[in-house]
């Protein structure tokens, strides 16, 4: 493929205006003809796909884990060497949780000595067990409804919130929000009612084993009581055992545990606009990760489509109108403290953030852009889908963005990749997110749906009602 | 899930019109409200997934191969199983070409003893070798272009078609078209300068070593040379080899060969329609298979769909407006002589077919349907999306069908379904085309989509402009 490259950088440099380092007030060739350029480049080159692996092979990147630091270091070094014009990493104090090396579910059946080993995963926040461990009955109740009216019977028990995602749904994300509710408030409203200790199933589509962690919260006014996922086939086990044996008990042993707040960043990149550098348009995902699997949907590959989105313009020698910034936010997963530290910086120094982009719900073939924005904005945005099609991208629509960039103040389009879900919930927050769960034609897409996105946005003026610029 | 499973199937004993054995002209409720309960079911039983499962199990299905009867046997009593009113086997005379135990190319490197043994695949319908093989030198081109203006030197050598499919193509099919014309027309080409072989770069988008076969044509006029696909890697060391040597020698060993027709089958089943039995909507998709892998996405899983959205009615207990005929056609890869033998006996039978629909792009998140159709009846379709939609379906566009159904006559109205292209071709005639390679949620919403296409095409009336029902 060699001669193929060649002839590429041939035309773009016959063709293309270069970028060179002094800012130049050339407009780029027509967005059709860019557009092609990055979508053909990103689906053959595969650098993205070759830096996620480069990412995923120093392990997930729980925020202040050692693997983390490993990681910003790494994508600091990679965005200087790739050329972008400021890189720099913003402090940020994030929570410090550790799994432990103790994890362990054992079923006693009642007047037999038979033991059945669960498979599960403490949720993150998650405290520990004493050493020794715990050992109480189950409460097995399919929502918080039916553990009101149990409220009697979980005293000093287990409760099993058995909330099967449910996967009849066409786009998965629908049967997210209702399971999660158990997951992450499970161990709220268990300890209400004086349970010791939590199980959920976990939230997936995936009728395996491996189990899925996330998030919980705690309330200050209530005991905080430990709390694990259980794989579907350990959840179905559990059940069946409960049927046949209400009186079982099980054994939970966790050593997770949080360690003070500690230093962290944002690792942040910059391609100086030539014509509007302080009109901001912010490509992001975020950088941290649960601590199991590589964390390569979630959300490597997020910020491996932002860095190559932008980078498409160097790759290419463009030099983008307004400023694109790349943004790989830290502690999405557990405290949303990059977000919150960004948006404080971005209100202190009063920057224009023109538009931000975040990608964060799997790298797998780009459907749709998501976007927070005025109606009148989006219905303008309306005309970029024939280009943004030649991407795969059908439809841009009102709704949310993701996490991260919701939070920028003083930006009026904040957008979210909406990618096909049907493996999303396979590999979310489990072993299962690996390197070898991301296709590199579905990765790359993403980030070239992203850099056409961006340089729509860039090269164009949608006439935003209230442009404050502030520089 | 059993709870669930139950009240479905409580709600479906309520609320819906009973098929009875006896045609009834009771009509069904609205589409909107069967849509979400196929897609539902189709999503949450998996019914399909576990077919593709029993039938992947069973090995590859070449056409005339021992495994290729055994599916045969199969998927007629499955037919019969699931509650089909009509099943039967349609006789076909099928080619039987069979791939033989030896398949070996090795290079040597001129004046050294070192040999580098390629990994290759014969391409289907090839003649083989002598028993002892045959060596010769290799005249590298990329085109039939090329091979024109260098004829002098192929004379007595192998002819490697180095033409890379363009991955740089979103909709991977698009790459497809160019790239297989060296598979097909190679060996003609290359006799035609006096070749003695003809090696071409397996045609995929995964640059793994797994070569691709798929079929090619002779021409009775000239000699029938061997002809092998090269897995990509194999065909990437033996360009830089050719660079580095061109006196090298490639020999080659295939015990490939052609075996008189033999008799096999169309396995056909109907669900009899309760007002208009006599217009036919056939389903389908094509039952023969390469012989390497286990032809899951091609195209075992096309005829599963096709299967499940007609087995969808009857697990809801509905009797479709029209019959539905779900039709395994044998012999698609290498003669499409199921095809031909269906259209002939339709011919002769004065058959009326209301609609076809064919599944044979894999198994992979559905997108749209193509159709080749009058624009007018395309135009009213339209009104069928927002249902659509709820399977993922976002367009029905003027377009092929499927190889099969597009030779069937009397028929205004010829699908195919077009799923998500990304991955089909790192399986498309591989040994990587297993059922592991096929997804639960894709394949089923495959079916899902199938199933209410083929549901508004049996409830409503298009006003088709010639109806000609010949009973």
């Amino acid at each position: 493929m060699r001669y193929r490259d060649a002839i590429a950088v041939l035309l773009v440099a016959l063709c293309l205006p270069i970028r060179t380092s002094s800012v130049t007030a050339q407009s780029l060739p027509s967005p059709e003809v860019v557009a092609d350029q990055m979508i053909r480049r990103a689906l053959m080159d595969r650098k993205g796909y070759a830096w996620l692996k480069e990412l995923c092979d120093m392990g997930p990147r729980l925020s202040g884990s050692p693997q983390s630091y490993r990681a910003i270091e790494w994508a600091r070094a990679k965005m200087k060497a790739l050329g972008f014009d400021r890189v720099w990493l913003q402090p940020v104090m994030v929570p410090r949780w550790v799994r432990g090396e103790v994890e362990e579910a054992i079923v006693h059946l009642p007047g037999t000595s038979r033991a059945v080993p669960l498979r599960v995963l403490a949720l993150g926040g998650s405290v520990g067990t004493s050493t020794e461990g715990m050992q109480a009955s189950v409460l097995r109740v399919s929502s918080f409804a039916e553990l009101k009216t149990h409220r009697e019977e979980a005293q000093g028990k287990f409760v099993f919130f058995d909330f099967p995602m449910d996967a009849g749904k066409v786009p998965t994300f629908a049967g997210y929000g209702e399971a999660v509710r158990y997951r992450v408030y499970g161990a709220i409203e268990a300890a209400k009612v004086g349970a010791v200790g939590v199980l959920i199933r976990s939230i997936t589509t995936r009728y395996d084993d491996v189990p899925h962690t996330g998030v919980l919260f705690y309330a200050d006014t209530l005991k905080k009581i430990p709390a694990v996922a259980l794989g579907w086939q350990s959840a179905d086990r559990l059940a069946e055992l409960l049927r046949r044996h209400p009186q079982l008990e099980l054994r939970l042993q966790l050593s997770s545990r949080t360690l003070p707040d500690t230093l962290s960043y944002n690792v942040i990149g910059e391609i100086r606009g030539r014509e509007k550098p302080e009109e901001i348009i912010v490509v992001a995902g975020h950088f941290d990760s649960w601590d199991v699997g590589d964390g390569a949907h979630d959300d490597a590959a997020g910020c491996i489509q932002a860095l190559e989105a932008a980078e498409l313009f160097l790759r290419l020698q463009l030099q983008p109108r307004r400023t694109i910034r790349v943004v790989f936010f830290i502690n999405e997963e557990n405290g949303m403290r990059g977000a919150r530290a960004y948006a404080r910086r971005a209100a202190q120094k009063e920057e224009y953030h023109y538009a931000a982009i975040e990608s964060d719900r799997g790298a797998f073939t780009p459907r749709g852009f998501s976007v927070t924005a005025d109606s009148v904005l989006i219905a303008r945005m309306q005309a970029w889908i024939p280009i943004l099609k030649k991407a795969g991208i059908d439809w841009i629509r009102k709704g949310g963005s993701g996490a991260d960039v919701s939070r920028i103040p003083n930006c009026p389009l904040k957008f979210g990749l909406v990618p096909d879900s049907q493996r999303y919930f396979d590999v979310h927050h489990s072993a299962n997110d690996v390197f070898e769960a991301v296709h590199p034609r579905e990765l790359e897409l993403g980030s070239a749906a992203i850099a056409v996105l961006t340089l729509l946005l860039s090269e164009t003026d949608l006439h935003l009602p209230n442009p404050v610029s502030t520089h």
